[in-house]
């Protein structure tokens, strides 16, 4: 039982590489302490990230590069990692009090993303969309590991993420609130630019080769796609969600 | 020398995965032999891949599973390998040939994308938009490999790629003939989905850190941006690319 508590805690605790260290000082988390390669390359981003530590009483370690490769769990951590305190998920219950508040929020619901490259991504986009939070369920999703938060370029520090047990009971919730429900599939007739994806919005992506459940499917209100022009008639999970974010972004703010 | 070949053969030459393969077969490229490893599970794209090779007159030879990871250079093979003639970039002045006979042509230029997620990714969303080339320079860009062949979905077998010394030039002929060459640029000022982006059209994209070379840029008609609405204000380059080629695609059905 330790073990598995060590390893979690290993898995959630360590953010690697730059951009995530960054933005993980500039978010809302307790930052531990931040080791740095002895000889690393200083550029823009690590000086912004000294100042910020100093700032903000993190203590930073320059350390040999073989002791950040000996902690670290990706390959791309660009010479610097950090240790902060425990990602923590938030409650479905406290993120609808706070995006009740406006008439535009947007959600992405991700039903079994297991990869954790796309999740990274969708986080990323996301984050730069404006999106409210990403809800994804206790079983059968990637977590929060360093891959994810270093694909995600550190936005893991500024969206809401969800976890519950029960995706479609969230999207219950969700319309009880006022949500119109858009799962993404490749079989829906209406094209993703025809869809009215104004007010308060969320978006459903399946996973990378199953797509949407059906018991969640049949919860949509509405199914979308995004027509295709090739031969081989597939987008990454990741691209397509954020083409869909980024339409939604568009009709918000040309009307 | 010798070894030096050897090793180009082996890393064009390979294509893993199951739809890398199976689009291998539905493409124009000569394929040698497929090894399949024993046991593996005969989903449906197997099974079109056994019909598709046997039309062909490709020879599929069953293996140990250990055989196939002494042959594989990805992790993702899925059990299946094929070897084929090596990938041919097709020479500019032939692709201009060809889509000049088209006024929706649509080329996208990638300034420096270094990593084979990226390009394969990229690959595979302008396949799915019905993009009729992609050009790349021969310097510093990254090449057709096993992973960039296996991110596009196989997509690599039914677009265009062109390799070219000299980018700023191959911008100059596509501006004889007729196109009009975008630039995202997150600095700009143009908003994508404002910009008009039907007629021939060519979208430059730059590299993961530097953006588009500063010649390239100046070369460029118009420069666009993707309004970011976040924190990390950044988007990866495939996914941003993927959202400016399916504006251009939603903007020439939609007219």
């Amino acid at each position: 039982m330790a073990k598995v508590k060590y390893w979690r805690c290993l898995l959630v605790d360590i953010i690697e590489g730059r951009n995530p260290v960054f933005e993980l000082l500039r978010g809302g988390r307790r930052v531990k302490k931040i080791f740095i390669a002895k000889g690393i390359k200083e550029n823009e981003v690590i000086k912004k990230i000294k100042v910020l530590a100093k700032r903000k009483g993190v203590p930073i370690e320059v350390v040999l590069k073989e002791k950040i490769e000996s902690h670290s769990h990706i390959e791309t951590h660009q010479g610097i990692i950090a240790y902060a305190e425990d990602f923590e998920y938030q409650p479905l219950v406290d993120f609808l009090a706070k995006v009740n508040k406006t008439s535009e929020a947007m959600v992405l619901i991700l039903d079994e993303v297991t990869d954790p490259q796309n999740f990274g991504s969708l986080i990323r986009s996301a984050e730069a969309c404006g999106v409210d939070g990403i809800i994804i369920s206790k079983k059968r999703s990637v977590g929060i590991t360093p891959v994810v938060c270093k694909i995600s370029a550190g936005a893991i520090e500024h969206v809401s993420i969800i976890q519950v047990s029960n995706l479609v009971q969230a999207v219950e919730r969700l319309k009880e609130n006022g949500f119109w429900i858009f799962g993404a599939d490749a079989s829906a007739e209406k094209k993703y630019y025809d869809a009215d994806l104004a007010g308060k919005l969320c978006i459903v992506l399946g996973g990378e080769d199953k797509g949407i459940a059906r018991l969640l499917l049949e919860k949509c209100d509405f199914l979308i796609k995004i027509p295709m022009f090739g031969k081989v008639n597939s987008l990454n999970v990741a691209v397509a969600g954020a083409i869909l974010m980024c339409e939604a972004r568009r009709q918000r703010i040309r009307g």
